[in-house]
């Protein structure tokens, strides 16, 4: 179904029992989500109980399942891979927005690829509030997930009409195609390459983001991978990114709800100068306890720091 | 059955079709092992497809599943948890090792409890060739485990009759309290407290371990939790090992077969000059790459960086 039949406010409750999808299945007299991937995990599965079915629907984009679970609160599943829990959602919305953002000395224009659930804008308000960023440019193809996410995920979704805010639903990849504006930070929050989101894991990607980067500006980007995973699309993701940009980093976010409970991000930059290991800009531990749940200025370096034979392979 | 019984050359193959086990469930035409607790971490499960089942038995203290997965190697499961896979089990048996050992200036003598799969024992052993660690004390109190370990894990099982190796069949905690001898690091390297560890999880355990610990002797056990699982439980467990010791320390190991991907350790040692986060001794960047998968100086330190909240909420 189309973003424009869709009714918040009077959403069909969905039977349980006789609810059918690839990824829920009943085990004893109860009912799970199963996260399963022949291709990219095969033989590994993490699992979800399911207390209700909150909504499902075939996007034009893509499979859109939202479920409350038993322990993990609401979570939002996009093709059969999970996008975000209540519970631990903070962990990657907080790591894939601070890098950049701590590591900019000024970032004043940040544009958000993708991001439907709004958890990124959301972590960018606090940057607003504290006079640092001035504009937020958010490009998402899929405004159901948007919508989706305003009524289920709504400590996530609640910053999209904050009037810093320019929000634009259209394709990502064409957008930078057009643009001719210039950002500090560039942060892809994409689903991910199997799906609409497969151009964002190109050299051709890569050149579109450094073409709207500003001087000095940083993108990052989830690599849909962790070391466990895949360690060799990871390394040529990041031979990839290195075709592009000068300065790439390779950071892990650890929680529960994704894949091995973990997730790699891609930060890059052409600033040979800069160590983004080191946060440029830090708060006092005061106020990263109030604004921070995840990150903080030794979190930011610590995430880098990768298993030996992993730092080895991936020649970081 | 008792090992005595266990005859390693004559194992019998076991028909997947028909064996029946709590965690093994049938999806479509494949077979699943799931790792469920409704008790330690209710609402979600992580899975591993089988290909084989390789042994199963319940000896006199736990229920001991052995099975060949599809993508993890062999795995072995005591009463219905994970406790390693080949895949992944060097991640958490060189962080429980090396973290003590290299904190300590001088780890002449070593004791472990548990750890039956013989996987610190190997690590361990990269010390003794090193001429730093010069005996080592193994107390397991299921001597199956050590069996079909050999048998089934063999790259981690093969140093338990090394001439530096001084391997005992009895309950560890019966051990601490009629030992008389003194121990520069002791790793407790138990299963869940779930079962025969119970005891290792309270502070008499904790006071047990001190008074077999030499002057500046470090203590390391597995927690059984993470922050993302059970962080109250946590908390309570680092009052209990404050009790005790004087400086206490929470590490986390991040690896796929854990619950939430993830398993933490508490460090303790009466030297309050310590800093447990910094190692006091390093081997080379070309060394470390020869003898560690997991482990090197830089991991050591970020292992105990906590996310914001969870750092807060221990008190670390």
């Amino acid at each position: 179904m189309s973003s424009t039949d869709l009714d918040l406010e009077n959403i069909p409750s969905i039977d349980l029992q006789t609810f059918t999808h690839a990824s829920v299945s009943k085990q004893g007299d109860k009912y799970w989500f199963f996260e399963k991937s022949e291709e990219s995990f095969p033989g590994q599965t993490f699992g979800l109980e399911i207390s209700r079915i909150l909504y499902h629907t075939e996007s034009p984009f893509q499979d859109i399942l939202i479920f409350e679970s038993t322990t993990f609160g609401n979570v939002l599943v996009l093709n059969g891979i999970v996008q975000c829990t209540e519970k631990d959602e903070f962990a990657y919305q907080e790591l894939i927005t601070h890098l950049p953002i701590m590591s900019h000395p000024s970032p004043k224009k940040v544009l958000v690829i993708g991001g439907g659930d709004c958890g990124v804008i959301r972590e960018l308000v606090k940057h607003v509030e504290d006079n640092t960023v001035e504009s937020i440019t958010m490009v998402e193809i899929d405004d159901m997930v948007i919508k989706l996410s305003t009524k289920f995920l709504p400590n996530m979704a609640k910053y999209h009409n904050h009037p810093k805010v320019n929000l634009r639903i259209e394709d990502g990849f064409k957008f930078l195609k057009e643009t001719t504006e210039k950002f500090d930070v560039i942060i892809t929050d994409s689903s991910d390459p199997e799906g609409p989101a497969e151009e964002f894991f190109q050299v051709n990607y890569f050149k579109l983001l450094l073409n709207a980067l500003a001087k000095k500006g940083i993108v990052i980007m989830q690599s849909s991978e962790n070391i466990w995973l895949n360690i060799d699309y990871l390394k040529d993701l990041l031979v990839k990114a290195r075709i592009v940009f000068k300065n790439v980093a390779y950071s892990q976010c650890y929680m529960p709800s994704y894949t091995s409970g973990q997730l790699g991000l891609v930060i890059a930059t052409n600033d040979e100068e800069k160590t983004l290991q080191t946060p440029l800009r830090r708060f006092s531990e005061e106020k990263e306890s109030q604004i921070f749940q995840y990150y903080s200025s030794e979190i930011h370096s610590a995430s880098f720091v990768l298993p030996k034979w992993a730092k080895n392979k991936l020649d970081l």
